[in-house]
């Protein structure tokens, strides 16, 4: 029953002059992601974005941006690369690609190091390590080209480990429904107004997409035992003194310890339960400043072993 | 510059009835060896105990009783195959095969899983997983059998990541000298009256094997900036309150992690600068309790990303 929830991430901004990156269409996006390994489940749209909720992954298209955000096996390198086919590297403002740290890095059809020689063959960017290898850590590749991004253009990802509680035991059972889930996440708080797309996996697992105006959320959960995983990723503002967001969910799903990567946001962290044990800060030449915090539970966990044979 | 300084380690007790396995030789031990592609740098022996130091790894060999540690990317469970080959196996009463977690597995020739399988087609095992899967662990898999051990026979293994400091520094810089470390590492007061072998590689990396009657310790030390990682191991008894061997190791070479890994005995751990983040306990049915500590330093480790390209 393992499942990596290892996250790909890649996030690309296309000049106003070139076409709408929407205007592409559903075929052209439900190609892109079969390239990673993945297929298009659901979709919403609002008059600003267009949401596709992939198998255990998401993808988020506006018209000159889009994110693409892919877990377990899938080969996201290779959907970036089918995209680049479509737009003239002048075109290209910004392309940010992401790998956090594998539990299981064998079972992966590519390393970092081979994605990102992939994708120098097209581009010309810089490469990153924040966090140390031993623990958690992001992998960052990025185009080297000044970009300059606007002031409310900041990026929150959230990233959940082994995670307890009342909510985790709900997550691992069978027979789930995707009403009691948004329940136990507090989403109706947590993101009102939004338009929300969500999917039930057999026999447990959950997606999440969430967009209102030119805003999204999504969160993918892979519940299993001895490898649970919960990511939360969105544009909203998680700066402010009253964002509560980051504590709502690390209350809720109660991790053994957590990350948080923000690209220009400062998130606003209040964890009474959780320590920081490493925080880096790199700005990066692309416009963005990037910033990684590694959280774990201040009381130490004592238990036993993990049977596996 | 990357080394994995990812240990597997193999641990064996043969019957008193069984020939001895000092009585192999060299020529026999260099063909186990050799299995695991490894080699042997150089012996020293005394009336108990032959001790190999191999290309950063290491070989002890008693009567009745040996224990094999590598590193990077050897196949130790090949060596161990070819070592049943010579020993019917109801002379075999204990064999506690050990992977530590690794930084980077898909470099790796075989996977921790794909070793049980191999060992299963032998013999009867259990396997288990201490620690969890996303920050340190270690992996055990051991023979079904019951086994009484002698009040006497615990192991200790202290695994360092991340170091700083003063003696880092030098580890990490050219032309070193086997004296120096020694002299930095404090061995003549944690090691006394031991005959020490040890090696310096070039541009540098340490190995070090010592024995005393029937006690060993040995050294593994891979410096590389941002994957440094260190080992010791000895069968010497660290649970007295007087014994400062892993205070003291831990003080020279200030680690951002460490971890202890013991069979039987319960290490005196004192510690001001790191934290406790997990502990478990196995009782195994092999006839050893297996502990697992993960200390984490206190302080948060604030910093830049590492550039990879």
């Amino acid at each position: 029953m393992f499942f990596e929830g290892s996250e790909k991430k890649v996030e690309v901004v296309v000049s106003e002059l070139a076409p709408s990156l929407r205007s592409l269409g559903k075929n052209y996006w439900s190609n892109i992601v079969s390239q990673a390994n993945a297929e298009i489940l659901s979709t919403v749209s609002n008059e600003q974005c267009d949401a596709y909720l992939l198998s255990e992954s998401s993808l988020f298209v506006w018209d000159h941006h889009f994110v693409m955000l892919t877990c377990g096996t899938t080969t996201l390198v290779s959907a970036v690369l089918s995209f680049l086919e479509s737009y003239e590297s002048d075109q290209l403002l910004s392309l940010i690609f992401q790998r956090k740290n594998e539990y299981l890095s064998h079972l992966q059809k590519s390393s970092f190091s081979e994605d990102i020689d992939k994708l120098q063959q097209n581009l010309s960017g810089k490469a990153y390590q924040l966090g140390n290898l031993d623990t958690h850590h992001n992998y960052v590749y990025h185009l080297d080209k000044p970009y300059v991004a606007t002031p409310d253009d900041y990026t929150y990802e959230l990233l959940m480990y082994h995670i307890h509680g009342d909510a985790a035991q709900y997550l691992r059972s069978e027979h789930q429904s995707a009403a009691t889930i948004r329940e136990l996440l507090e989403l109706d708080k947590l993101l009102p107004g939004f338009e929300i797309n969500d999917f039930v996996f057999a026999p447990f697992g959950y997606s999440m997409n969430a967009i209102k105006g030119h805003q999204y959320a999504t969160i993918h959960i892979t519940p299993q035992e001895e490898s649970s995983y919960v990511s939360f990723e969105t544009n909203l503002d998680l700066s402010t003194p009253n964002s509560n967001v980051i504590e709502r969910l690390t209350s809720i799903l109660q991790p053994n310890s957590f990350d948080i990567i923000s690209f220009n946001g400062i998130p606003n962290i209040q964890s009474s339960s959780h320590t920081l044990m490493n925080h880096v800060s790199e700005p990066l030449t692309c416009g963005y400043t990037m910033r990684f915090y590694e959280f774990m539970r201040s009381e130490p966990k004592i238990g036993r072993a993990v049977s596996i044979l």
